[in-house]
């Protein structure tokens, strides 16, 4: 059975309280990276793994997408991203990513938000996601950045006087799974190294085209000290990848 | 005018010490690694960036390279090199890695070890080499990882009853100089995050073959418990990537 947290409701109304901060690190820095590594969408057929609330596919067909198939694993979250994001050129399908080799169909872009560190298996997403590609099709996700998912205790920040210090990391060269507490315990993710996520990607065929490790500027920092720790450790990494078989 | 530590006579001797050390890192971690990730060198031309000793330059040409150039900055180095390594097909050049754009002739492989760190600019770097390496020829480096060279004090390590507990990591996201102490105060590094190195050399045109972070055995760690933080983070990042424009 795969991990279905999504539909656990404390942990569904915990994550709607987080989305619904328009200063929440996804609001602030994922989106604007993720976006930005996007390709033109006009015309084109695009598959977005881990959907949730269907906000990115919305916006994937508004800036021009033919057809965006929008999968997730969780009722829930369907169930909202149908009520609150549709569209005639939108397809909804619940269905955890382990299985997308089940689709038959061809897409240009696959994007995934935040959602392949809960998959145990990165190189065999990469390789089925490699198959749903048209040639020259592109890979672009963003997963919580390697040093954060690191510690097998969880992440831990020094303080002093309020401001951030350093991060305790540990068990970094370990790639596998981690049970931590996020909105709710027992929460299941998958640290994996540089190297694997890297090496994953290239063995199922990609070509690296960017790599982006987003830090939020100054001025955000002053108006939200939080934000803070990103100078010192990144949230998120996102990478953009092409099926170019050299 | 270009840092020349390798010429201080106390880092000299510091180093060497280091060097002569059968368990040192490089020898039990560093090396194989790199070693690793080399193509067939037989008939090729290679270029070793930041040579020192030699001794690879000497191991390359035993491999059969046709021809190995091996260039350093420090004369000291050199002299060994020279010395303990010479070999009727190699070539040792003093000449800093920042004027490679200088050497006019043409490369099948170029391989650096643990000396990019000590460059300023990456990303020139990154062009010179493609500019000097053959159609489908390949860089292989190998570097301080950038979580170890991440904070702006030094390292350091949290102990508790003599293991190691955690790192301190900090400054991460600032790509930039370093002002470090190994074997002298004083060493000037410079730290750069996996997105700055990555997408260095895929600007320079480089498409990413293989990521590596070598972690010792636990056969290892036994015998030599000093590495066991390399369990937490690597000491090294090695990548090899190819000239093949897509």
């Amino acid at each position: 059975m795969k991990q279905n947290i999504y539909d656990n409701l404390e942990f569904f109304e915990g994550y709607k309280k987080i989305r619904e901060n328009e200063n929440s690190a996804n609001n602030i820095e994922e989106k604007p990276a993720l976006f930005g590594l996007l390709p033109d969408l006009r015309g084109k057929r695009v598959l977005d793994l881990g959907c949730g609330y269907g906000e990115n596919c919305k916006a994937f067909s508004q800036m021009g997408a033919s057809f965006v198939m929008g999968i997730d694993i969780s009722d829930r979250m369907l169930e909202v991203a149908t009520k609150e994001n549709p569209a005639d050129n939108i397809s909804f399908v619940r269905m955890c990513m382990e299985n997308i080799s089940c689709i038959d169909g061809e897409f240009d872009i696959v994007v995934s938000s935040l959602a392949v560190h809960y998959i145990s298996d990165f190189e065999k997403l990469s390789s089925d996601i490699f198959s749903l590609l048209a040639p020259a099709g592109v890979f672009v996700f963003s997963q919580e950045h390697p040093i954060t998912t690191a510690p097998k205790e969880g992440v831990s920040w020094a303080k002093r006087d309020n401001e951030i210090e350093f991060l305790r990391l540990k068990d970094y060269s370990y790639s596998g799974q981690r049970n931590t507490s996020w909105i709710v315990d027992g929460v299941i993710k998958y640290h994996r190294t540089f190297s694997d996520i890297f090496n994953s990607l290239l063995r199922a065929g990609f070509t690296i085209d960017t790599v982006s490790e987003p830090v939020v500027e100054a001025s955000v920092i002053n108006k939200l000290p939080s934000f803070s720790r990103c100078l010192h450790v990144p949230d998120f990494l996102l990478v953009k990848a092409e099926k170019i078989r050299v």
